[in-house]
This record gives C-alpha cells, sequence and structure tokens, in this order.
C-alpha cells in the first residue's frame, strides 16, 4: 500500500478535434478558440486542434485555418492536426501546426470509407507528406484506427498491425498511435498488443488512442500502462465516438483518464479541478450532458455532492 | 495473442438487493419474482435476492419473505439475502434462503449511519447470526463495506480492513466481499490490498463488491482478477448506487463485466445475449434507462447497429 513511482503519462486531448467531428452542432469558430486556449491552460503535452479535411466531410472543423490563425500558443504543448492527404498537409503546414497527424486504417473497408482510397494509396500520400514535413520542419505522426477489430471486418490480424507500423517506420514516422476506433479492445488483448510492438520496434513511440464504446476504456488503459504505453489520447467529456453504434459512449473521457492515473502515481501535468471547470465549458458549448464520471460524481476524496458536515444517508448494504 | 485459458470467475447478481434498494420505484412482488426467475435462468453462481432487513430503512425490499417463498430455485445458484442484525438472521432463515450476507463498514461514521450501531455491536449480532446460521444449516457470508475510501471517514487504513477480516474468521465467516460502496476504489489500490489479503488470509474466500461512481468499475475488476480474485458481485444496468453522488453510476454492470472477462478468456457461466434480453426487462420494471455500454452498443463483434451489408460511415479520424 506504500506509494510506487510511476512514469509520467503524456496525454494528448482531442476534443476539439475528435470529439467535435460528430457533433450535430457545428461551434463558432470564436468558441473554439476560446476553448482550445482554456484547454492550452490545462497542461496537456498534445492537444489535437482540428483537421485538415475535406470540409464536405467534416463541416465542423471547416475553419482549421482560421482555428490555428487565433489560437494562443502554450509553450511546452505540441497543437497537433489531422491531415489525410497532401492536400491537407500542405493547408497544415501553411496554417503553421507543430505536429501533423496522419491516419490509416488496419481494415481496408473502413480505410475505404473513412479515406476514401485504398490502404496502399493512402501511404502513396503518406510519403508525400512525410517530404513536405520534413522540409517544413513539421513533426509527423501516424494514427492506425481499427487496431483492435472492426465492425466491418471482424478482427484485426495482430500480422497486419505490424505490417503498417513497419510501413509507418519505413516513412519516416515513429510515433505511432493504436486507435480503437470503435471501442471493440479487451484488456488482455491491448496487453498482448502492446508487449509485442514494444518489443518489435523499439524505435517507434506508442500510443493509444482508446474508445470507451463497451466501457472498456479505462481498463483497456490499464493494460497499456502495464505494458508501458504511457501516451494516451483522451478527449474532454468523452465526446466523439462511434457511427456505428449510435448513442454509445466516444472517446475515452480524459477527467476519468486523468482521476485514474493520478491516483495510480502517474503524472499526467493535469490540473483535474481545472479540467473539471473545461469540461464544463464543452458542456455549454456542445449544449447535452457529457460522458464521463468524474464529472458527476467529482473526484475520489472530495465527492461533488457530500462533505463531512452531511449526515451519511443510510443506504444498508455494501 | 494466443488464447490462454484464464481461471473461471463467479458472479453474484445483486440487482434485487443492491439494485432495487434505492429506485424510487417499488416493484410489485409479482414482477420481482419474475425478474428473479429469469436472473435464475442466466446461470449465475449467486444470486443476491433480497434484505431482511428494516422494512422502514427499505421499503422497497419489505416483501423479502413472500419473495422468497415464490422464486423458482434454480440448482447450482446459491439464493443470498442480506441481513444486518440477529432478527433480520431469523427471518432470512425462516424464509429459507441458502445463505445469509451480513454487511459490517470499515468506516465507524458509515456503520453508524448505515447500521445503526457501533463496528463492535455489529459483530456482536453477527456471532448470534452465525450461531443460528449454523444452527439452520444456512451459509454465511460476510461483507465490508467502505473498504476502499469512506466519503465521511476519506482513506481506510489497510490495517482496519485486515482487522475486520479478523473478526469475520474468527466468527466462522470465510466468503468475505471488499466492497467498494461508493466507488473510491482505484487499480492500484486494488490490486495492493488484494495481494495482501490473499497472501495473509489463505483460509478466505475474497470476492470484490465494485461500484463504477468514477468510472473505475471494469478497470478495478481487471486489477483483482490479476491480483488473483476470481468472485465478483455485479448488478444488471449498473443500478443501485451512491446516495454521496446523486447521478453518478451504481454498481459495476453486469453485462460490461461479462463481456470483458468472456473476452479474456474467463468463463462466467452466464448467457450474454440472454443477459442483454433480461436488462431489457429490468429496465422496463424500472422504468428509467439503465447504466451500462454493452446494452447500448452490442458485443463487440457484433454491435447492434452495424451489420457487415452497412455502407460503413464516414468518420474521417481514428
Amino acid at each position: 500500500m506504500s506509494p510506487v513511482l510511476r512514469p509520467p503519462v503524456m496525454l494528448t486531448e482531442v476534443v476539439m478535434r475528435d470529439g467535435l467531428q460528430i457533433e450535430p452542432t457545428i461551434l463558432s469558430t470564436d468558441v473554439k478558440v476560446a476553448l482550445l486556449d482554456r484547454i492550452s491552460d490545462l497542461g496537456f503535452s498534445r492537444i489535437e486542434a482540428t483537421s485538415f479535411v475535406s470540409v464536405r466531410a467534416v463541416p465542423a472543423l471547416a475553419d482549421a485555418e482560421e482555428v490555428f490563425a487565433r489560437i494562443r500558443r502554450r509553450p511546452g504543448t505540441t497543437y497537433v492536426a489531422l491531415a489525410m492527404t497532401p492536400r491537407g498537409a500542405g493547408r497544415a503546414i501553411k496554417a503553421g501546426v507543430d505536429e501533423i497527424a496522419v491516419v490509416v486504417s488496419a481494415s481496408e473497408a473502413h480505410n475505404n470509407a473513412n479515406a476514401g482510397r485504398s490502404i496502399d494509396d493512402s501511404f502513396a500520400g503518406f510519403a508525400a507528406v512525410a517530404d513536405m514535413s520534413r522540409a517544413a520542419n513539421t513533426a509527423l505522426s501516424g494514427a492506425i484506427s481499427m487496431t483492435f477489430g472492426c465492425p466491418l471486418e471482424g478482427d484485426i490480424p495482430a500480422a497486419r498491425v505490424f505490417g503498417l507500423i513497419e510501413r509507418f517506420l519505413a516513412t519516416g514516422i515513429q510515433d505511432i498511435s493504436l486507435a480503437d476506433t470503435t471501442g471493440m479492445a479487451y484488456p488482455t488483448q491491448v496487453a498482448a498488443l502492446c508487449d509485442e510492438v514494444l518489443r518489435r520496434y523499439p524505435e517507434a513511440r506508442f500510443g493509444l488512442h482508446l474508445h470507451d464504446t463497451r466501457g472498456l476504456g479505462l481498463a483497456n488503459a490499464l493494460a497499456g500502462l502495464q505494458s508501458g504505453i504511457v501516451r494516451f489520447d483522451a478527449c474532454i467529456g468523452g465526446l466523439g465516438g462511434c457511427p456505428f453504434a449510435p448513442g454509445a459512449s466516444g472517446n475515452v473521457c480524459t477527467e476519468d483518464l486523468v482521476h485514474m492515473l493520478e491516483l495510480m502515481g502517474h503524472e499526467t501535468g493535469i490540473d483535474l479541478d481545472a479540467l473539471l471547470e473545461t469540461r464544463r465549458a464543452v458542456e455549454q458549448a456542445v449544449g447535452h450532458p457529457l460522458e464521463g464520471h468524474v464529472g458527476v460524481a467529482g473526484p475520489r476524496l472530495r465527492p461533488f455532492a457530500c462533505t463531512t458536515d452531511d449526515a451519511a444517508p443510510q443506504i444498508v448494504g455494501s
């Protein structure tokens, strides 16, 4: 029961990209900039600020250039934008992003649906993006969607994930996010895959992008941590989600993940109280209740609805 | 990534006791009996069917005798009722329960609020209950509420939990449930305590009663499993809850726990599809949406809203 020193964890806040892209309400640029500036103050290592993708496909993020022009950049935070193609990467570089994130799916069917091209064609584009980002001195990372299963293709063989990692490494991309896009991962699967990729590819830096579609977000994060993963994406209020499961939970919730990590002794650099206030601002902006538990119940030793002066309600049981 | 044989897990379904006791709608005895008979068919090792406690304190379970007289007992399932006092235990024995569960809190303040007496007085009663249950050949188990923290007292020293375990053992109670009554447990804490109690008390059989108040139910179950715990309480639809955090999640959700356990290779004996149907029956009976994720999104490889014929929606991202 004595405290154990555990490695710090690097969190990437994705609410302004993954969280907003399927929200029915499109936020104004003013609101986005104000939220991003608040999020910047929280101390994240990385913030996914927007996407430079087809405006038709993601109208919610059509103002990517303006957002990047107007946000305040906190020293020590890397401001990331997603791009799928050289055209998007060109826009991102011009807008002055710190890092471009490209995405490929481990499922050919999903890559076709999501990116509108084959996996091979995606990588052909990534080679050009890599040249552009090197020339512009912009960092580049890659994500593998559907790493832990795909609603269209079912289980994804680990060998296919290894193949995609190797293609990223060959393209000069060492920062690789394993994404559980529709919440199909489970802890032993996460542990086995993370153990294996960390062993096979010591030159890469792996992160986990987890969803909570089936309630396993934090359990999978725990399994990843135990394997040695120290980079996680998370989303304020658990926004975002899986269009295959309407009504289901979205990304793993930042507040709940920070709460767990800090209790376990992993420093995140995030102020949980300020994060919970920012959650309320996000909730107000999107106009509907958010997911997540700590935002409702309060942190472990200071639950929202109880002070030590309260009489304890009788519950008669365990 | 190859399948590993993992130990089977014994689940106790608590929805008809812990789940119903704070529901605003009191179910009729007919509905309770029908639900319990459906739950019996699911294959649980144990079912907490009701409580023999003060009718004034828990009016929702005032029909405990009639419920026990009318339910169908499935061979292989242990039907448990909670009792706090010799008087309640006498009623439970007369009603023919298979097992009495007594509850003490690791927090003196909470024990006073919950049981209306001191921890010492609770144990004085348990000694009488133990005599009665031995004479009646009725099994007896014990639960320790607030094992992982108390909203009134804060952190609970492990030494206090050890002391309560020793008092249970001295009373002849070997089946001991460590209860996270208000969802204050976190994975490294669960692992450390479970490791230690399993080492110290090999003669005891420990279970975990987890709540999802702060979203950590499944992560804590994972930590417990990794320590060697193979008995868990769970509650259909995550009903029940923590009166200290109104609106917060309740018990760890049975559907989500079964889904995780089965994916990890732990047999539970529970038919997940039938469980999800029973969830709908419980939801209809209580008249409001339940907690839990698999009940909304569907199991991992067969999400409710997607068939392989569906066009994949475009989400543009990870």
